[in-house]
């Protein structure tokens, strides 16, 4: 017995079109092994839509999307589609807006509003609402899941819930921006300056073209209020996250005395009581120096002291990852296996 | 709701006694928070063994372990107080045995064969049986659990399932043995023999008085196959580890001529094709050289790279919050929250 699931997709990037790639040759496996049969019945960028009850083509999608920068021929509302289309699980994917996380957050409304799961990347929606979006698709009866919100492919807030089965958790810390850590750690090894470093961390296709999210702490602002409220049981919102320091000032010659006193500067994001994303600078050893586009986060835990949790995140893939994750998840809950 | 979940533990060292206080602590909490009403009906210990079908006085039990070194004043055969008593949970905490793993595997037999669910901290019955407990236990309906058989409290199959749901798996290898690498680490920065290093973690409580199933590679060799059976889905016991190696002929000056070099020498199983222990030196900065009475694992996922978990991992206090952590899950699954 195989299980339809039928996905809308709303925002489509470079982790969309990760997740799609994987949707086409995936597929017949995750049939197999899983018992779900994903069909993309809609898919929606900023300039078009394509519909299609039965299941899109999905590579002559990807084609199109490449060849015209569009999904589609025609322009529809992302709101009427979400709330319009027969699908199980919209996929919000549109980029992080840190003003009033639109248009994400009209998105997750008209689809827990409609009764559909949501699967989403887009951390500023939850950054911005999370008690009263959990609040509201838990009345419809709906799941939220947003592993790639936190960590990218890197499963985060599933250590973090394994942790808490038995034991309290304290404390979470952490590395939780791979951009700022990747051009941390540029300016460290081959003395690059904060604009150079960036320039790379662009070209690698790591930071957005306006990166200011990442540098100036939004994005480990955002993550760790998602966090605090998944992991600690909080409920917060981006506005309590008293302090958020980013690394733009850093100089080259910070970082090269650092160096030699054996220390690095990194972005660190915690939450005890509340929420905040310092600037530290901490010794070599020291588990949260890591180095690269990479997460690394500390979960002190009542009994069993400092769990620490490290890996790559960045980029479209691992990101997509996460996002199957919670659609396997998704799918396994209404039918799969 | 509170759904009455009834215990019998068998073994009752210092992650029993541990797991005993919990049970006793945070009885009221799981009650409230998880509808879960925990009744130890039996223990056993070496000795003797207690049984109340209405729920042993767990404050008294350890009264009288501590006081007389035994549960209770008569001895039965556990094997008959396993099968006869009405219970949901076999908790199996005897000592590990390499050479036939028993007598945890008559108790992890005569649990599935009575339809309990087993909770197991010793590793060894899985390790030499693996593929048919698990077999014997799914006709049967029941559910084994064993995450304190790896990592002690370190969640590390978990996070290897949550890995594991959108990727496949590669390799893992890691640093499973808590007790030889705080030899190691002890060698390394005080420059102790391998005797004086051992005589310190037997006095910290980290070493058994027969501390070789640790030190020459065989407690890494078994959890290796159990992580290898659970994440990789592999079908292997503790026949098919073709290398193990031991660090007991591991010298100070070779540890200090590889300190020198900014190397350290590490006790690391891995498993891709077949599993095996090594002892490998590691320059000091890989993310597997880490220090101290820790584990530490790095899976190698398909698309998004090498994921990497580590914390401490000795002590009855940690063992028994995976334990715990075991218990509350087939706890929620038969009818708490």
């Amino acid at each position: 017995m195989t299980e339809e699931v039928r996905l809308i997709i709303v925002g489509f990037g470079v982790v969309a079109r990760s997740l799609a790639g994987s949707l086409e040759a995936r597929g017949e496996e995750f049939r197999r092994t899983r018992g779900i049969d994903f069909h993309l019945v809609a898919a929606v960028d900023s300039k078009s839509a394509a519909i299609d009850r039965n299941g899109l083509d999905v590579r002559e999608l990807l084609r199109r999307k490449e060849e015209t920068g569009r999904v589609g021929r025609r322009s529809l509302p992302a709101t009427e589609i979400i709330e319009d289309t027969e699908a199980d699980i919209l996929v919000e994917l549109t980029p992080a807006n840190p003003l009033d996380a639109e248009p994400g957050m009209t998105h997750l409304k008209s689809a827990i509003k409609s009764s559909k799961h949501v699967v989403t990347a887009n951390k500023m929606p939850l950054a911005h609402e999370y008690p009263s979006l959990m609040t509201s698709a838990e009345s419809r009866g709906v799941q939220v899941r947003y592993s790639a919100c936190v960590g990218a492919g890197l499963p985060i807030l599933d250590f973090g819930d394994a942790c808490a089965v038995s034991e309290p958790l304290l404390k979470v810390e952490g590395v939780l921006n791979a951009t700022s850590n990747f051009v941390l750690s540029r300016m460290e090894s081959d003395s690059s300056s904060f604009p150079e470093a960036l320039e790379e961390a662009k070209k690698l296709g790591y930071a957005e073209s306006n990166p200011w999210l990442d540098v100036d702490g939004v994005d480990s602002a955002a993550k760790i209020v998602i966090i605090a409220n998944h992991t600690l049981k909080k409920s917060l919102t981006l506005k309590d996250v008293a302090i958020v320091e980013g690394i733009r000032r850093i100089s080259p010659s910070r970082v090269k005395a650092l160096r030699e006193e054996g220390k690095k500067v990194r972005m660190v994001a915690s939450v005890e009581r509340r929420p905040e994303v310092r600037v530290l600078e901490l010794p070599r050893g020291d588990p949260l120096s890591i180095d690269g586009a990479c997460n690394v986060v500390k979960f002190h835990c009542k009994y069993s002291g400092e769990r620490v949790v490290s890996g790559p995140a960045a980029g479209g893939v691992t990101t997509s990852s996460a996002v199957m994750r919670d659609l396997l998840r998704v799918g396994a809950s209404i039918g799969g296996s």
